[in-house]
C-alpha cells in the first residue's frame, strides 16, 4: 500500500506514530515558511503541516489542488482543533513526501457548491463524482442496495440472474434490440425487466427470488428518466397479495432503519386507487399533508362511498361550474390572507399550458368569521360557508376550486394541490410518508388504437371477482367516446404500488399462473392466439407444468435512492447518467461504428 | 399464504400440529385405499397419507406427478423413517387438500438421473430448474455470491453499479452493439468489462469497488463460453501487485470457507508465468498433481533457472529427437506397467488432430532396475536411465516424450499431463488447489496483423523496470518470423491470473495512470494518437486531473462456481443459458423484429 492509514483515520491516539498518507490536495496554505496540505481521500480530510527543510522540495513540486501525493510524516496533536471533521484533532507533520500524479485545474471547483455547469460537470462526470455530494449519494445507494440485499436473504430470497439478451417482445415501451452477429438478420432484446423469467423461476420452484438488475426502456426521455435503470426485482410463490404487502412493507422498514436510522413502527397507510384517485387526484398521493380533494359539483367520497349528497353549488346561475363537468377543490390552511397579487398569480399558475385550466376561483374563510370569493355575484355568504366547510376548511383557510373536464381538472388540482403543499413548506425533505396504493384497475384505454391495454403488464391477475366479467364480455370498445362505460373500465387487478412522498417507488401485482386465463388476459388485450404464441409461448408453455400461484413486486431503485436522499432528481444518484438526448457525453455515446461491425451484423444504417 | 409450513420444515416437534402445506406433486403411490404422495417444494419433500375417506376426491382431481397442491392436515409421527430426508420422522395425515394447478407430463423426469437430453432440457429449462442438481448449482451460486460481496463490504469495497450502454471501442473481442433511435445511425455498445469504469471511479477517489456484473462478448462460442457472463469486478487506490494479491487470496478463502466449509491456511502457491510455461506447458497449471515437464533437448529449468546442463538425448542418431525444436517429457507414476495396448492407445491420442504430434515416446522404469523403451535402438539402458532420473521418475513410473516444434509440442504435453493426472485419477473435484501465476508478458504477437496486442487489455502497466524497453524501442516488427527476439517480446506486465485447479478463475493487474506512459501504450498497440483520442479521450483526460495508482481483478463468476461445484460446465451454473449458437431454445431468441422496429432505429438487415 502507499499509504498506512487512511486521510479519515487518525485520531489523538495515533499522537507520536510515523504514518504515511496517500491522496488528493484539497487545499494548500502557505504561512511564511510553513506549509498547511489538506489531504482528502474518500474517507476523510487531515492537515499536514511541512516545515522550512521541505520548502525547497515543495517549490520544486508545484504542488497544486488535485494533484496526488504521497506523505510521511509524525502524527501530532493540532493546536488549532477542528470540530468539522473527524481528524480535527491531529495534524502529521511531514517529513517526506513525492508526487504520485501531476492535476491540471479543474474545469470546475471540487466543493459542494461547485461553479460548474450540468453540461460541463457530465463531461466531467469523474470530477463531479469527487464532490462530496455525489459521494454521499453513491454511498446512501451501497447502504440501500445492502440493506435490501441483507432483509431479502433473511427472509430466505435468493438473487438468480436473469439474461440480458432476450427475445423482444413489445407490449408498452419500446425495447432496445441487439442484433445478432451469428444468427443474421435476428435479433436479441435488451429487457424491460426480468418480469417472464422470475416468473418461470416460480414455476421452476424457487419460491422466493430477487435481483437487483438493470433494465432497459428505449422512450423519450423525461427529465428525471434513464434509458438504463435499476430495479429491485422480487417474486414469491404460494402467496396472496397480504404476504407480499407484509413482506416489502419491512423490506421498506428495514431499508429506512440500516440506512436513515428511522424506526417506522406503524403500519405502511393503505388507499385504493378509487381512493387515491378521489381524494388526491392521483394514484401516488403525497400524503406528507391533507389538502384532499373535494367534487363539489355532484357528488364526492365520503366514509369510503361516493355518495350524492346534494348541491353545494347547484342553482347559483353560474355557467362556469354549472357547464362543467367536474368541479374540484381543496382547502389550503392559513391562505386566506393571500393578496390580489398573489390570488391572480396563482390563477396564471393554473392557466400555464402544463396545467391548462382557464381559471381559478376562490374562498377566503377570513378569521373574523367572514368569507370572500372571487364569485361573490352567484355565491351567497352562506353557500360559501356550505362549500368551504364540506371542503374542511377552517377559519384563515383559503378554498381553490377548479371547474373542466374531469380528467383534465382532476390533473389540475392535483398539481395545484402539490404546489400549494410546496408553498406552505408541507412537503419536507425529512418527512417520509409511505403509502400502499390498492385495487388499481386492470385494463387502461389507449386512445390512438381504441383498445385496451395492461395497466401494469400482461401478467397481472384480475380480481378474482372480476374475472368473469373479463371473460364473460368482448374487449371491443364499439363506442370510443364512453369507454368507461365498457364493462372492462371497471375491472379492477389484484395489483398494488408503493408510494413514497408522492412518489411510486414499487409496483407489483399476484400474477396469472394458469394457461387458460393468460390467454384469455392476451386476448383481452387484442393479441390473436398465434402473436401470443410466438411471443409468449415460452411462458403458455411452462404453466401447463404446473405453475404455483404466485406475485411480486420491483422497486424502483434509483427513484428510491434519490428520495431518501432528499432529492427530486436519480441522476444524481446514478454513477455514469445518460443526458436528456440518451447520450454519455463522457464517453461520447452512442457514436458511429464501423463499416466492418456493420457488415459482420449484416446491418445497414438507413 | 398458502401454506403454513414448507414442504422442509416439519419434524417430531411438530407432531400433534394442524399445518398447511402446498408444493409439487413428486409421487403419488396407492396401497388399497390409502395414497401416499411426497410434496415437494424448495426446502425438501413431506410426505402426505390420504385415507380412503378422501378417495372419491383424489379420484375426481386425477392428481399426477408435477401437479400443485395444497394439503391441510395433522403432523404425525412416521413408521417407517427415512434417514435420507430432513422431514422423514413425520408424514402428515391429510384431512383437505385442493388442486392449485395440474401438470401435463413433463417431457423428461424430473430427477436426478433424468432421461432428458440435452436439447429438450434446454427447450423446457424452467421443468430442468426442477431438478435436485441445478437447484443446488444456483444455490451455490447464491453462496458464492453473498460470501464475495460480505467480504468485500467488510473490507470497506463499495458496489457502484456502472452503464451497460456505453461506448464501442472493439480492442481484442467484438462489441455487441445496440442501435439507437434518439441518436440515428448511431450505436452503444454492451460492455466487455467495467474496465474503464472502474478506473475512472479510481480517479474520482472511490478507493474500493466492486460490482457482480454481467459482461458481453460476441465471440464464437465454444463448448463452454456464453454470449453474455458474469464477473465478480473489482479495483483499488494507492496498491501495488502484493497488496491485491492477499486482499483476493482473503476473498478466495472466504468463499472456501462460507460455501464449502474448507479452511484454507497456508498462502496460495505463486508461479511465475515463466516457470508455469516450463513446468506445466501452460500458463494456468493444474497443480493438484506434479508430472512436471522436462525439456530433455537442451536446457532445463532447475531450481527456478533455466540451466543448459549437457545432453541427455544428443548423440544417439535418434533423428525425430535431434530434428526437433524442443522434446519434453514428463512421469506418469505407476504406469510403467502399461501394456503394449496401452501405450499405443496413447500414441493414437497424441496423434488426433486437437493434439496434432506425430507420435510418442515412452520409457517404462521397471521396477526391477530395468529400463524399456520404445527407443531401445537409440538409446542405451544407461542413458533411459539418465533421462527417467532427471525426469524424477522413479521405479514404476512410465516416461512419456514429445517431439516437435516449440509451442505445439509444449500444447501437446502439457494436454498428456492432464489426460495422465486424470486418468489416475490425481484431479478430485474435491481436492482445490489455488495458484497466483505472476509476471505475464505485456504483449501477445498477433499473427495475422503482424503486430503486438495487449495480453490482458491496453491499460495494464508493464514491470517498472520494462518501460523503458518499451519507450526506446519501436513497436514495428521487421521480420515476423523472428517476433520472439523483438525486445517487446521480453517486456513483462504487473499482471496475475488466479488459477483454481487448472482454470483461470480471476485475472488482474496494476494498471497505468500517468496519461503519457498510456498514450506510449495505444501507439505500442498500433494506434494512432487520433484514434486513442477518439476511443478512449475520456480516460486520458481523466489521468491529467490526478489519477493515483490503483489495480484490480476480475473474476470469472460462472467458472469459479462451476468449479467450486465439481463440474467442468458453467451452463449448469447459468439459469437461463443459451446453446452453442448464442440461442435462447426457449425463448427462440434472437428473432426477426417488426418492420416498425427497425425504421424507427433507421437500420435494415442486409
Amino acid at each position: 500500500m502507499y499509504r498506512s492509514h487512511t486521510c479519515g483515520e487518525l485520531r489523538t491516539g495515533h499522537i507520536g506514530l510515523e504514518v504515511t498518507l496517500a491522496g488528493w490536495i484539497q487545499t494548500i496554505r502557505k504561512f511564511g515558511s510553513i506549509t498547511f496540505i489538506d489531504i482528502r481521500d474518500r474517507y476523510g480530510i487531515t492537515q499536514l503541516v511541512i516545515g522550512e527543510e521541505l520548502n525547497e522540495a515543495i517549490n520544486r513540486s508545484a504542488l497544486g489542488r488535485e494533484f496526488v501525493i504521497q506523505a510521511k510524516g509524525i502524527v501530532r496533536e493540532r493546536s488549532n482543533k477542528n470540530e468539522h471533521i473527524s481528524t480535527g484533532e491531529i495534524e502529521v507533520g511531514i517529513t517526506s513526501f513525492e508526487t504520485l500524479n501531476k492535476s491540471n485545474t479543474p474545469p470546475f471547483t471540487i466543493q459542494d457548491d461547485t461553479d460548474g455547469g450540468d453540461d460541463l460537470r457530465m463531461k466531467f462526470r469523474y470530477l463531479d463524482l469527487r464532490r462530496n455530494e455525489l459521494k454521499k449519494n453513491l454511498e446512501l445507494r451501497y447502504a440501500v442496495n445492502r440493506a435490501a440485499r441483507n432483509y431479502l436473504h433473511e427472509k430466505g430470497f435468493m438473487d438468480i440472474e436473469t439474461p440480458f439478451l432476450i427475445k423482444s417482445t413489445p407490449e408498452g415501451a419500446r425495447d432496445f434490440v441487439v442484433p445478432s452477429r451469428m444468427n443474421t438478420g435476428q435479433f436479441y432484446a435488451l429487457p424491460q425487466s426480468p418480469q417472464t423469467f422470475k416468473q418461470l423461476l416460480m414455476v421452476s420452484g424457487y419460491d422466493r427470488y430477487y435481483q437487483v438488475v438493470k433494465c432497459f426502456r428505449d422512450e423519450d426521455l423525461r427529465a428525471d428518466r434513464q434509458p438504463e435503470f435499476t430495479q429491485i426485482d422480487c417474486e414469491m410463490s404460494f402467496v396472496k397479495q397480504e404476504d407480499i404487502l407484509n413482506m416489502f412493507e419491512g423490506m421498506i422498514k428495514s431499508i429506512f432503519l440500516e440506512v436513515k436510522g428511522i424506526d417506522i413502527k406503524e403500519s405502511v397507510q393503505r388507499m385504493t386507487w378509487e381512493e387515491a384517485m378521489w381524494h388526491y387526484g392521483n394514484d401516488k398521493p403525497d400524503i406528507r399533508f391533507g389538502m384532499k380533494l373535494l367534487n363539489i359539483k355532484s357528488s364526492y367520497l365520503k366514509n369510503g362511498k361516493i355518495t350524492a349528497e346534494g348541491e353545494l353549488i347547484a342553482g347559483s346561475g353560474f355557467a362556469v361550474f354549472d357547464d362543467a363537468e367536474t368541479v374540484l377543490a381543496i382547502a389550503v390552511p392559513g391562505a386566506a390572507s393571500y393578496t390580489r397579487k398573489q390570488t391572480d398569480e396563482l390563477t396564471e399558475w393554473v392557466k400555464r399550458p402544463q396545467i391548462g385550466m382557464k381559471g381559478l376561483v376562490f374562498i377566503k374563510c377570513n378569521t373574523d368569521g367572514s368569507y370572500k370569493s372571487s364569485v361573490d355575484k352567484f355565491f351567497s355568504e352562506e353557500k360559501l360557508k356550505n362549500i368551504a366547510d364540506a371542503c374542511g376548511a377552517a377559519a384563515g383557510d383559503l378554498v381553490l376550486i377548479l371547474a373542466g373536464p374531469e380528467e383534465r381538472t382532476r390533473k389540475a388540482i392535483s398539481e395545484l394541490r402539490l404546489e400549494m403543499g410546496q408553498r406552505a413548506g408541507l412537503r419536507k425533505k425529512d418527512d417520509f410518508k409511505l403509502l400502499w396504493v390498492l385495487d388499481f384497475p386492470l385494463f387502461e384505454y389507449a386512445e390512438e388504437e381504441n383498445r385496451w391495454v395492461a395497466r401494469h403488464h400482461p401478467f397481472t391477475s384480475p380480481k378474482p371477482e372480476h374475472i368473469d366479467i373479463m371473460i364473460g364480455n368482448s374487449p371491443v370498445i364499439e363506442n370510443a367516446s364512453a369507454y368507461l362505460q365498457h364493462p372492462y373500465a371497471g375491472i379492477k387487478a389484484n395489483a398494488y404500488d408503493m408510494v413514497l412522498n408522492g412518489n411510486e417507488i414499487g409496483g407489483g401485482s399476484i400474477r396469472i399462473f394458469q394457461r387458460d386465463l393468460q390467454e384469455k388476459m392476451f386476448s383481452a388485450l387484442g393479441m390473436s392466439k398465434e402473436e401470443a404464441q410466438h411471443k409468449f409461448g415460452f411462458l403458455l408453455g411452462a404453466f401447463e407444468y404446473g405453475a404455483p400461484p404466485h406475485g411480486g413486486i420491483a422497486f424502483g431503485f434509483d427513484r428510491l435512492c434519490a428520495i431518501l436522499g432528499g432529492s427530486e432528481s436519480i441522476r444524481d444518484f446514478i454513477a455514469f447518467p445518460k443526458n436528456n438526448s440518451g447520450r454519455d457525453v463522457m464517453l461520447d455515446a452512442p457514436s458511429a461504428i464501423d463499416g466492418k461491425q456493420l457488415d459482420e451484423l449484416g446491418i445497414k444504417t438507413v
